[in-house]
């Protein structure tokens, strides 16, 4: 029998979810496999705790050197998180030439071209399956599965708290702030929950997908980001009159122009898959030349579920080690030629509008000739009967597609306006027809 | 830079998109994968005809022998289909120490372990993305990225012409034959849509499935297959009422008691990710004990989504033929236990009911009684008022979970009662939670 040991750094969540997995599930993954893959090493700084689960004695250790140092060990499974000690230690296992398996998305979207060089001089693996979308074998779809496809479109609901709370809000009517408060009671948000609700995990993700996607290295300050903190449940009912669900999404997209990467809410048809994922759940939307529309779809998070994508990593890992083909599936890929990338301010997009317009005559020609003069025409316009207390009334606007930088021009140009209030709200609006 | 020689056995609609992939597609290949994969040979009995792409001078045949004997060739791919000289030629490859790509879902799901006893003895692949579900990598998903999962279920659409004509029988009230014969004229549905619309399509495919998820090998004739032939616009309505949509689904269970397959029209909630899969495309949602609920999307046939899998399984073979790695993932695997198979009689399921009973005091306490004496409980219940003209009015019933053997044995003794009029109608009803 071949056996493959295995050390895992970091006991969270995941950490403690991989170990259980690796030591409940070894006689399946014994069987299908061929393989014993041996827990040896797994260190935390805090062991004082019930994990839930047996460990095997000697397996635990507070001494991260004492998995890194390990002559045994092969593969280093990394599951501290963060962008500091977590990369020492992976740098440090690849000088040691054993491969790593992570699941840290911040580290990767950020130092991801360090790591694979590294990797790549090292000659070993580095394998993050778990690190976008959790659960959902995602990545290796992209490289593997639909290896003959240059990517069109990628779709992804990959925060499965933000998705929760939009969930609940469109569901039940509440407010961002009360379904955010009840996430984090029962343990679904964060206490700071700035790095989900305001996008910048699923941006960590999209940064990811898009180098596996379009073959070019993406930096991550270059996505424009926004989350959704400050939606308003009138604007999920307005989306919803109109036929549409609001989710953050990451957006990528390549056309013949170049390729746009993108994290927002955006406003897509009630009937399409992506809009019927619910709660935490996470999907991915994959179109590709070849192979048309796919969509993946499962948990994002949570402990077994990312344990489940990492134990995979570590089966590909093991199997490379074995047969000692590091590297087997290039870490990283460049298209040639590279597609240029679109200007955030260039890139077209269709727009849900909402504007407070004042009750008289003629507002509602001066807001679309200022529209108009930016080329943005209109697809759609809600606007119901004053309240006799109020003299300015709501107006929803669909738009046709324009570029965003002359979308946000004639919103400022609006602005000035005497007729126009000063709140402005704009979505994306997408069809994914 | 390394180079692997293709042959392709069959230029039919994805023979021919196989080669045009692989054509078409050849940079882009060799960037992500650092491999050239060289059409070599392509043999079709008919090459009268304009493919719709160029290919290179030299590369068509009519003669099979010319991929089977060429030494430069490492990766045959049978697309001929059908269960004879198809095998032949499959076991052939072998015997010339070549990888075997196919989408045959037929020959697998009936010859299935001689050709992998056959692959194994040469020491080669034998690969077959394309055989379940089309261009959506399930089979890839369920082998390597949840490997470490027990599955408990899977459940899946995976024949694209039952799910068109049963979307556009819910959408537009039109009837079974009507949209199959439309069907027919659009080339979506074969002019004998027998192995189609009766289920045996999609029986093959979960044939193939139920070996890789469960680990025991499964005779295609111990399946349970009904098609959808036959299901009426009335109970596609009646379903809706109620909450459910029908779809012709192949489900896999696991339990603690065993493991059970069987392919049937099934009611599921509308509400449910499966059930808003329309027209022509396959999903598959696959639960195990890990990850939880993941599903796949996709289109589940056609020229190029389904090339889009053969050759996903061309670079997997191929990287295996450089790496002399064959059966690097072994082509399968046995359960230790393995799990007990439950007959379809003692397989439990929830019923949908639609009898005609005699518009008479105390028939439907007769009705409720046999199905009590069965063991049958009724979770919903709906009766219309008869219409003057008729004596019979048809009622609607949703049963709790029970053997099917004593559903079927509750109905033969209903349609003894003179109460109960000739036409009975029962389908499975399935939450999904």
């Amino acid at each position: 029998m071949k056996t493959v040991h295995v050390g895992i750094l970091g006991l969270g969540t995941v950490g403690a979810g991989t170990a259980e997995t690796l030591l409940t599930q070894f006689d399946l993954i014994k069987a299908r496999t061929g393989m014993e893959l041996v827990l040896k090493k797994a260190a935390d700084l805090n062991l004082d705790r019930d994990f839930g689960f047996d460990v095997p004695e000697g397996v635990l250790t507070t001494d991260a050197q004492e998995v890194l140092m390990d002559p045994d060990i092969q593969i280093v499974v990394e599951l501290i998180g963060g962008t500091t000690i977590a990369k020492t230690f992976i740098l440090k296992a690849f000088e040691q030439k054993k491969s790593v398996v992570t699941a840290n998305k911040a580290l990767l979207a950020e130092h991801g071209k360090e790591l694979i060089n590294a990797a790549e001089t090292a000659g070993v693996d580095l394998f993050f399956e778990a690190a976008v979308a959790g659960g959902i074998p995602i990545i290796k779809s992209l490289r593997e599965g639909l290896v003959a496809n240059p990517i069109r479109r990628i779709c992804g609901i990959m925060n499965g708290t933000c998705n929760y709370i939009l969930t609940r809000m469109e569901r039940e009517d509440v407010a961002f702030e009360d379904v955010l408060q009840q996430a984090q009671d029962l343990g679904y948000a964060e206490a700071d929950p700035t790095l989900d609700v305001d996008g910048w995990d699923t941006a960590h993700k999209a940064v990811i997908l898009s180098q596996l996607a379009f073959g070019v290295p993406l930096s991550f300050e270059q996505v424009p980001v926004s989350g959704i903190r400050g939606i308003q449940g009138l604007d999920v009912k307005n989306a919803a009159d109109l036929g549409y669900r609001i989710k953050l999404l990451a957006m990528l997209d390549r056309s013949e122009q170049g390729y746009s990467v993108s994290v927002q809410p955006v406003l897509i048809p009630m009937s399409h898959m992506l809009a019927n994922v619910d709660l935490s759940f996470n999907a991915v939307l994959v179109d590709g030349d070849v192979v048309d529309e796919t969509l993946y779809y499962g948990k994002g998070a949570g402990r077994l579920p990312t344990a489940s994508a990492v134990v995979a990593d570590i089966v590909d890992a093991a199997r490379d080690v074995l047969g000692d083909s590091h590297a087997r599936i290039p870490l990283t890929w460049t298209a040639d030629p590279r597609p240029a990338w679109i200007p955030p301010a260039e890139r077209r997009e269709r727009s849900y509008l909402r504007l407070s317009l004042r009750d008289q005559p003629g507002t509602l020609a001066k807001v679309t000739d200022v529209l108009g003069r930016h080329g943005i025409s209109i697809t759609a316009l809600v606007q119901h009967e004053a309240h006799e207390q109020h003299d300015v009334v709501p107006v929803v606007l669909l738009t046709g597609d324009a570029p965003v930088g002359a979308l946000e021009q004639a919103l400022r140009e609006l602005s000035e306006l005497d007729e126009v209030g000063p709140e402005q709200i704009r979505y994306r609006v997408e069809e994914l027809a």
